[in-house]
């Protein structure tokens, strides 16, 4: 089936020019905080598959001034509509990105992001499919890559297998583990991480009684 | 409550006594070895808590010739059925003391034993009683002196709060987690660990369809 391609005006879309960065971006490589000019000392962190962008712009809001963020997002629809969100809260430390996690090494300079956020991932339940798991170690090689040691990954899912292929994928890999939780929303429908921005995703599967699995991941070598 | 002390014949209790150690055992401090005279040479694993005995009669005969194994179990009527499984089976390579875990580090030298087993402890839901789970830092630290650097923990449990209480506090010690499993028998009710002895308990927890926890821990450092 082929989708209607443009759902957008153009002038919506040429709104949106300074957040969603379409240029050969790999020129940037280093140089990323040249995006934003007045706070280019804050850290970098990055969201992989950003959705529609309720996370992204929650946590930039809650963290102005503090940290800067760029969005990954390879579906061009769900980029707009998150651009479209960050735009209307006027967020100077976001900008987004169609692109998706393979290329991180050609776009960011070794130790220039801080952290990562996967959330809700694609489980790819088969296993012939493990590879494209954002938490792979083929992966894990790149997100190491561009943080360095002492890098961070937070990482969420719902999905119980893809929560325990990634827990033996971080410790293969020599990382840390902190902060496990196997149901972060036990008992109340609280998160027990004070900290937590929920998803879209995250918010709807929650309230269907699904359990909501975290952890977070240090580079320590 | 009183409870009755005697239920089993002298006649019985005598019979087990190269099975039931019951002398001062502080004095066999590095030299475990001792109580297998033709088989002085095998690794020593240990597990605690070792219940009816079903687990460690099976993983004896399993290993026969290749390890020496000793159970630890505070209460000595369950203490005493797996006492009799061994005796039954005529298993060389097996001993059972009526210990708890606190006292390790006065029982075994510093790298006498190989690997331990923690099969379903106890999960002690209340915070202020964390101290007393067997996967408690504090407990880690005396399994680390006795195992010393290599060590291993097999761990099974089918409360997910224990296990997720676990898992950080494994981390936060620096060991490394491999083959972790969320539920080890996922799908049809084959364990996914081709080499898992079921306990007593697991069997049935499995059967009531509960999630029995796996991971294997090894001191890094």
């Amino acid at each position: 089936m082929r989708l209607r391609k443009r759902q957008w005006s153009e002038e919506f879309l040429t709104s949106l020019k300074n957040i969603v960065l379409t240029e050969e971006m790999e020129q940037y490589k280093g140089r990323w905080q040249e995006f934003f000019p007045s706070q280019a000392d804050l850290p970098l962190h990055l969201e992989i598959g950003t959705g529609k962008g309720r996370f992204i712009s929650e946590m930039a809001q809650l963290y102005l001034g503090k940290v800067n963020f760029i969005g990954l997002e390879a579906k061009g629809d769900v980029l707009f509509q998150a651009a479209a969100k960050i735009r209307a809260q006027n967020l100077p430390n976001v900008k987004l990105l169609a692109q998706n996690a393979f290329i991180l090494p050609d776009l960011f300079a070794p130790g220039e992001v801080e952290r990562i956020y996967l959330n809700f991932c694609d489980p790819w339940p088969k296993t012939r499919h493990a590879k494209r798991r954002l938490t792979h170690r083929g992966f894990l090689a790149k997100y190491r890559t561009v943080m360095g040691c002492g890098g961070e990954i937070f990482f969420k899912t719902d999905n119980e297998e893809l929560f325990e292929f990634s827990l033996n994928e971080f410790a293969a890999f020599g990382a840390e583990l902190k902060n496990i939780s196997l149901d972060l929303y036990r008992q109340n429908g609280i998160s027990s991480y004070a900290a937590n921005v929920p998803t879209e995703y995250e918010t709807k599967f929650k309230e269907r009684g699904f359990k909501i699995y975290r952890a977070e991941v240090v580079f320590i070598k």
